[in-house]
């Protein structure tokens, strides 16, 4: 069985980042993935500390991107934003970090401007990616959040960019946004060599919200070691990242989330 | 400007088969698109001559396909099904039976077989919409249907199909399920000659529900002329047909949801 990693987000509403890893130390989870306000709680300095004394692997840091923006200033901040989210990744030994697309701007009806937007963001911030060694992970998200979250919307897509931009872009690979793609199988194997991360929960039926409503693993439709043996067939053999946005695991009590995940990754 | 056609699943709360036509003469909407419990309601033949006389184009039938099942005998009726609507798109004289993917079955992960399974049912019913003249119009769905929807998920998917399968085989092209796709532009130049029907609505931000939260034409974000004009630019001449899911716009008075559409019709 894989290694797995707890993205902090799967009990962001009731453990702090020294919880969580305290949490997978306890449970035997071998990786974390901070998403960054909870490291700007503890501070990034203490939290690098910590998490290197605990031995954890990051298999991330969420997350950058989100590029396109009303005007110049809004484009620029988020520039900005991902120059200092370069340097926590930087400071925690991440593996990655992972870059979202972002949403239309407010107001905007204009897609393939918001995507070329995206693509500006990334060039200009990969040269401080490539000297700070931190590999950029470009994850598409489910077409569903096109809208208001990600205009990066597709495997191929990113593909398509990481090839064009080369050395420090990769992929994150989660299987609730690529699941229903004709292109899995095809586009997995063209990410040889780019998977910098793979994300797993589940796609529930039905499912109630269209952000906030993932499953743990298994209690949905999604063909989860099809997807993780097409991501091994294509050279990744990292962790299993448990990233779980869920109203409902976020009230239950955090050591019976990781208890499941735990049993999960033993192939219960 | 467009022709324009209503699709009856727009008003099905308040208005019958009946009321559909008349409201179509009324608001001078020349087109119309039956869902199939509509037309059972008034009776074929009825509903084929009351359209006739109101002098209706019927820009399709509303729906076939939904071939996945749990078993042999699942797949049977849904062929079975299938042969009726296409009997029933001749007797109205659709221009297209409008055709679904249809969900995972119950209880299955298995979406490459679900896919084959409806690759299997549209060969099956082929012969019969041919020799009745039915052109079939395979309408992927957005992915969030995936599940339990429309396994039939991307452009390039469903003309993949159309061009294996060719003669009497296009597609149906909704901007609702497809704005957000990076190959939009290239496959829709690709549908060239099998654009059997372009459906319109709108996508709002934030959308409340997976199904049923649809917008009205210039609610929502969706560049709806750019399509078209990518649609015409693949020499599609046909209607524009409205087809709202929305618990809001079923909650209307009819007459002023017909009002709405024919004042987007005219560019208000």
């Amino acid at each position: 069985m894989e290694e797995l990693s707890l993205n902090t987000v799967t009990v962001r509403d009731r453990w702090t980042l020294a919880q969580c890893i305290e949490g997978c130390a306890r449970h035997g989870i071998p990786g974390i993935s901070p998403w960054r306000d909870k490291l700007a709680e503890m501070g990034v300095a203490a939290a690098a500390r910590r998490i290197r004394e605990a031995g954890l692997v990051v298999s991330g840091l969420c997350r950058g991107g989100m590029f396109p923006a009303a005007d110049a200033a809004g484009r620029r901040a988020a520039i900005e934003d991902n120059l200092r989210a370069i340097e926590e990744a930087a400071a925690i030994g991440a593996r990655c970090l992972v870059v979202l697309g972002g949403g239309l701007p407010p107001g905007s009806k204009d897609l393939p401007g918001a995507r070329a937007m995206f693509r500006d963001g990334l060039a200009e911030v990969l040269p401080a990616a490539r000297a700070a060694g931190v590999t950029i992970a470009l994850e598409p998200l489910h077409p569903m959040t096109c809208a208001d979250r990600s205009v990066l919307s597709t495997l191929g897509q990113a593909l398509d960019l990481a090839e064009e931009f080369g050395e420090g872009v990769g992929i994150a690979l989660d299987v609730y946004h690529v699941w229903w793609d004709p292109e899995l199988e095809r586009q997995v194997a063209r990410a040889r060599g780019r998977i910098a991360a793979f994300h797993v929960c589940d796609w529930l039926v039905p499912t109630q919200d269209l952000v906030f409503d993932r499953g743990m693993m298994g209690e949905g439709v999604i063909d989860i070691p099809r997807i993780r043996a097409l991501a091994e067939a294509a050279g990744y053999d990292g962790p299993s990242e448990v990233e779980i946005l869920s109203r409902r695991w976020w009230a239950e009590e955090p050591d019976r989330v990781l208890e499941r995940i735990v049993a999960w990754g033993q192939g219960a």
